[in-house]
């Protein structure tokens, strides 16, 4: 099934599992604008919708299979008939159209949210693809909860849904729960113990709530998974899903991982921008890759070690995300590297004295006001000079 | 010098690494107001900011160093004699006084930073920690850069200055490089080939560029350090520091690793928004811990398990750390359950067919109305009733 063996597939959830936040929903055509740079950007499967749950998320879904063409639209279900018959139905205009069913995997959700047994849920399971499967042949099947789940059982669970016919198997950590050693832990056991894992590709589909979704996806990749699940800027229930842009550029930087993806890293920050506009999800200033400030130095130590030479603290280039330009920031923890860079290019050389007395005044001004302006610097010049 | 060996130690430095970001500087007031809030959540050691850096710094530290009494205060230098005169003078009021020296430690920050070479490097790092050492009994080393120095070079410098009576090692991953397999394995190998590390606490300290400071500093901390650093929020330079929020409630839910702080996480939520108020720095909605949806469950089935038990989807109670509640938000992807519940909390008792048609005319309205309140709620209903 794969050709490249370090070929990563890029799952993109933002308008299932990101729009279904408080605050976040979107009408159909903002959804077929997102889809369209979705489709830019170079992802591989767009999630978008849950056709049964709401007669506008089906209509998202048939409209974004009209709408884009290179990648598979992706719909999603529960394990009943009525959840795939609607799939079917919204994703007929798809050109690569996925059902995504599943069922909890984990004794929790088994007793306490399906009220039910091991043995009846792998049952159901087994059910819900090869019923999905005579209406779609790409079905994907997620285990709910795999995150606490037994993993003998949850192997037999894998083992039994791609019996059954599933191309994709999601092994998500819905909760959030694990630590990235136990989650790769599992997706290596599943990779070494179901006889016909090769048949399917494993997915990461891991949440944030500790803090923890973008290491645990890299640490089922780096164990074999070759699908990773998330959402633009990390939206998604509660602390949200793995940032996609996290996961690709970790990719794209640590060449010893040895894996790639399709993604055009150059139009990160504009589809960034545009989901955090229509969604009205702010992104905080450091959140990493796509933040105001990811690549704002403001230290004098690390802007005078910029100014050198960038690499000294910038390990990603703005521009390989489309990030409009780095930032030389002044504040009162600037150096005089960084307050002559901008002196410079204000059009002023100072020579040694000249620049220590300014930094001086510069100082004095930073402790006072939080945000130094090129009219600031101009005040520091003019009045050194007068006052020489 | 450690009584117990799963203890680890929290060392803030919101103060410090978190207040140099663009538009986060505060006054001396409000430093110290946080400096209390720091010192009542239990932090272990506060970074109360670069004396040398600015007059404005230099009275920061003066009187957090009078304001607290069981934290200790450290004092941020580099490798230098002015800095640490400066630093000495800065916590002559300290009742646990601590300075924070120490340099480039990659042969990129010794080359295109210091012009130097591995040889001299060294020497003025075992000097800088011996001339501190004159002023202040607590000496914590910071190897900059460490995440990409040569790791027989960093470990011949962190033994060296130990020898010169450094008593915490920090390791920093000042460009937020490394993988956590990579940052752990640089923690154990110090751990176990720098002769007198016993006499010293390992410190982990990682910036989030790649989204893997909390991962990496757990990961460090399950290798051997005892002492992790980061921001309230994960505030700080570029895409900020680690949040010591996460690393915190990570080692308070998995007991697998064995390791405890002395925070009191019940305080965690009310630092968290005076923080993020007085730097003006927004929280991101999804931000693990703190963010404002990080207990919010929207999703049919995800509100539906949640009603049936919250630990189906609930990792942590959001009373552990301070939450005010957790909420049922509907949306159009909410389910029945989820609408059952908030019409009984108004007093409405509806049975299975009744509830089944208010289902239908909530997903109407929820499609073309973002927010449902209350009224909303009443609404349907009452015209339910009067449409029978």
């Amino acid at each position: 099934m794969l050709h490249d063996p370090n070929r990563v597939y890029v799952f993109d959830t933002t308008l299932r599992d990101g729009e279904q936040v408080p605050g976040c929903q979107l009408t159909t055509p903002e959804k077929i604008e997102i889809a369209r740079e979705l489709e830019a950007l170079g992802v591989d499967i767009i999630e978008a919708g849950f056709p049964i749950s709401s007669p506008g998320d089906f209509q998202s879904v048939v409209e974004i299979s009209k709408a884009v063409k290179e990648p598979t639209v992706c719909a999603l279900t529960r394990a009943n008939k009525g959840d795939i018959d609607s799939a079917i139905e919204a994703l007929k205009y798809a050109k690569h159209p996925r059902i995504h069913t599943g069922i909890g995997s984990s004794d929790m959700h088994i007793k306490y949210k399906f009220n039910s047994t091991r043995e009846e849920i792998l049952e159901r399971a087994v059910e819900a693809v090869k019923y999905a499967k005579r209406g779609v042949e790409d079905i994907e099947f997620y285990a709910e909860d795999a995150g606490r789940a037994d993993i003998e059982y949850l192997a037999k669970m894998i083992e039994a849904v791609i019996a059954a016919g599933a191309t994709v198997v999601n092994i998500p950590d819905t909760n959030g729960y694990c630590l990235p050693n136990q989650y790769g832990d599992k997706i290596r056991f599943l990779k070494e113990n179901v006889k016909n894992i090769d048949k399917a590709i494993i997915s990461v589909h891991c949440h944030n709530d500790l803090g923890l979704a973008t290491a645990n996806s890299i640490q089922g990749l780096a164990n074999g998974a070759r699908q990773v699940e998330g959402t633009i800027n990390g939206i998604g229930e509660r602390a949200g899903n793995t940032s996609i842009e996290e996961v690709v550029m970790i990719l794209k930087t640590h060449h010893s991982l040895g894996l790639h993806t399709n993604i055009q890293t150059q139009r990160i920050y504009d589809i960034s921008r545009m989901v955090s506009t229509q969604m009205r999800m702010p992104v905080q200033p450091n959140k990493a890759i796509v933040g105001s400030n990811a690549f704002a130095h403001s230290s004098g130590i690390h802007q005078d070690g910029f100014l050198k030479m960038r690499e000294n603290y910038e390990i990603i280039k703005p521009a390989d995300v489309g990030f409009p330009n780095a930032s030389i920031v002044l504040t009162a923890r600037s150096g005089r590297a960084a307050l002559n860079h901008h002196l410079e290019r204000l059009g002023y050389k100072l020579d040694k004295e000249e620049l220590a007395e300014a930094y001086h005044r510069f100082l004095t001004l930073a402790d006072s006001k939080l945000d130094i302006q090129d009219e600031d610097l101009h005040g520091l010049v003019v009045n050194k000079l007068v006052s020489k």
